[in-house]
């Protein structure tokens, strides 16, 4: 339903104001915006065009604020190897060979999985960014996008690809209907050097854009800076002016206190990305101690392969989960905190100021959930059952800009079949060169 | 299909000898058991009986080693506590108000869930235990039950919840064309005197059945025991005599050395819960050193208030990530041993021989995945996929004993409607006493 204005009538509705819970009633979407959302039907709307909501759980769609899509032609590539190996044996010899043909469909296949599993934004650094712009202008999905740089080579390609990230940034910034925002994005401190990452600062001030790096997601990485430049990551970061630039860095898992007040004092975003970490043996992110000094932690799933879905309920579990049972705090990220690390904090992460929460005034990109199955009874916490017991095979429909792009799981907008099996030859491919 | 002897045709098997891998073929199955597993169709079968396994994968079906069903009637009452808060405050006084109805419905809900979510076999430890063995009778799925008793009371309540159980095990052994065992299960060491827990192993001998307990949960009720017996509960439980008999611990979170030294002696099966232990911030169990111990490690879900699922393949994918991630060792816990560990091993730690692979002469417990979708592309790894990338809901079909009893998601035994609306209903009825 793309009408100007329409309703969804007798639903429940997961608001966060004055704290997260559920609305029983109504929600009104006028050009692509939340207008109302309460208990009642809105005067003078009687006649106005309607869903019904029974059996379904409305929610903001998810924020995946770390990934890199394309990375879908190698899930199952390389299981159970130290990330170094992984990443020299595995990763890299086969993405050196992936051509815009690949990027396009790895690219797809994840974004109908993310889709399809209630993700209505994601962030996306990789190569060949025009292929994943194409995608996320086809599909109707939201996204932040950059050319990732990996600085490890000459300075002229390095300046080639400063120029590319840059010129990306530029051309697609408020393209696909403004469902795509850009950020400037070195690879990591320990792939690029610092007058590259400088470089990228300067650009960030040049095109007033935001900045995204891997940070200190291994113990090796961090000592490796430290022996390289007699710094850990974020003194580092800060010291090339990284930090004063609106920013977000992805895993943060090695951090002392200091780097964590570091953090909270520029309010650098961390994308927290557990299910990644905890597959490649990275170690366990001090999710509690962020939150607690106030960064604003998100969530990622990083690429498909080190992953291997890119399920964000699966992600909001994961930081539910392991946060208690490492630290011993069975307090520790409540249900309600795990959903806004996945919605609303998401948001805030990549600069979007008008999404990630179901708010009158917001953009409506919204999730329905099927919530009439036996994994969600009894109705006794809805907001517990999409934490502890939801998956993102339970998305029955999923709306981006009010514009329905899921429909009783199915796309809506991009072609499964096709895209199923170019994704397959594309890896056979791979494989044979 | 229940006829005698019938094929799947073009499927995908995961077979575990030599070692775990992926078979296309043919699977043949006669009076409830598989005969044949192969390349090739057999000789002289091309007129059986045959299902097209196109798309699918086939697996055994999960077994899930730990739980008590009828606690879905709770799932969501009472979350991000501490266990002893959560047992106390929130489940234990609910509990007390549990009728057979309450337990019925509560557990059928947990059938349901389980069978379409692949879980073809269980094991339950809770009270009106006839209301749970009709459930099984009824939905035909396979389990191990048990009556749990709690020490906690007078010597004359204590002989009275002894006799039930021993009733309950001796009636019910066997039963439900063979689908039902029975263990027997004092609760715990910290909630049964010593003497209790010699009377039931005095009765595991009478009645020649195994023993189940739960055991080092939480590093408290480790220190109860140094304190109120002067020994550990591995000590404590091998002075008593409980690990001369065949048995499974649940939990065994908090370990030393020597304790894991005396569990492998005796070949005492441990029940791995990890949502349930991060969730209740219980710990994490050093299922490495387990398994290289040589212990039987499986996996159990523990009750859906714990958890708040009953999906075994999160169960699975959780033993293969969160060991990695707090090891900092990425090889620990591969996929194929997670899967394993959700499957033959299940089968092993409740003293079933004949089901947990897929093998011929075993038991027809099977199951297919839906493997055409997004999230198992590209066909690289099937084994990592079903780990690392698969949910309960990509659950298509689920034989036990060779008879469907799921069929593209939809129970053939249970009516779903009405357990989902008679659990409601319960759960509102124990709100309202």
């Amino acid at each position: 339903m793309n009408n100007d204005k329409w309703l969804i009538r007798n639903g429940q509705f997961i608001v966060n104001a004055p704290e997260t819970s559920v609305v029983k009633g109504c929600m009104m979407i006028e050009n692509g915006r939340i207008t109302y959302i309460g208990e009642s039907l809105p005067e003078g709307e009687e006649e106005t065009p309607f869903i019904d909501g029974k059996g379904l759980l409305f929610m903001p769609g998810l924020v995946n604020t770390h990934g890199h899509a394309a990375m879908s032609l190698l899930r199952g590539y390389g299981d159970d190897l130290a990330l170094q190996v992984w990443l020299q044996e595995k990763m890299w010899p086969m993405e050196a060979k992936f051509t815009s043909n690949d990027v396009y469909w790895g690219s797809s296949l994840s974004v109908l999985e993310m889709l399809k599993g209630g993700t209505t934004t994601f962030l996306d650094m990789y190569d060949h960014m025009d292929q994943v712009a194409r995608v996320v202008q086809e599909s109707g999905i939201r996204a932040s996008l950059m050319r990732g740089a990996i600085g490890l080579c000459s300075e002229e390609e390095q300046a080639f690809k400063l120029a590319e990230a840059v010129q990306f940034a530029k051309e697609w910034n408020g393209q696909a209907d403004g469902r795509i925002t850009t950020m400037l994005s070195p690879h990591a401190p320990y792939t690029c050097p610092p007058a590259f990452i400088e470089k990228f600062v300067q650009a960030s001030y040049d095109l007033d854009l935001p900045l995204h790096t891997h940070m200190s997601e291994t113990a090796a990485e961090v000592q490796q800076n430290v022996d390289s430049y007699g710094l850990r990551p974020v003194a580092h970061l800060e010291k090339l002016g990284f930090f004063d630039r609106p920013s977000l860095v992805a895993h943060a898992v090695h951090l002392t206190d200091e780097e964590i007040a570091v953090l909270a004092s520029h309010q650098v975003g961390v994308s927290h990305n557990p299910g990644s970490n905890l597959k490649l043996a990275s170690g366990v992110a001090r999710v509690n101690d962020l939150l607690k000094a106030g960064v604003t932690v998100s969530l990622g799933t990083d690429g498909p392969a080190s992953n291997n879905n890119l399920d964000m309920f699966e992600e909001m579990r994961l930081a539910a989960l392991i946060h208690k049972g490492v630290s011993g705090d069975p307090t520790a990220v409540p249900a309600a905190e795990a959903l806004r690390m996945g919605t609303e904090y998401g948001a805030r992460s990549i600069f979007l100021n008008d999404t990630g929460t179901l708010a009158a005034g917001n953009k409506a990109d919204f999730i329905a959930l099927d919530i009439d199955q036996p994994h969600f009874l009894p109705y006794s916490d809805l907001i517990s059952h999409v934490i502890y017991s939801a998956s993102a095979k339970d998305v029955a429909h999923v709306w981006v800009d009010g514009i329905q792009v899921v429909k009783n799981g199915e796309s809506l907008t991009m072609d499964e079949e096709r895209i199923k099996s170019e994704a397959q030859a594309a890896f056979e491919g791979l494989l044979a060169r």
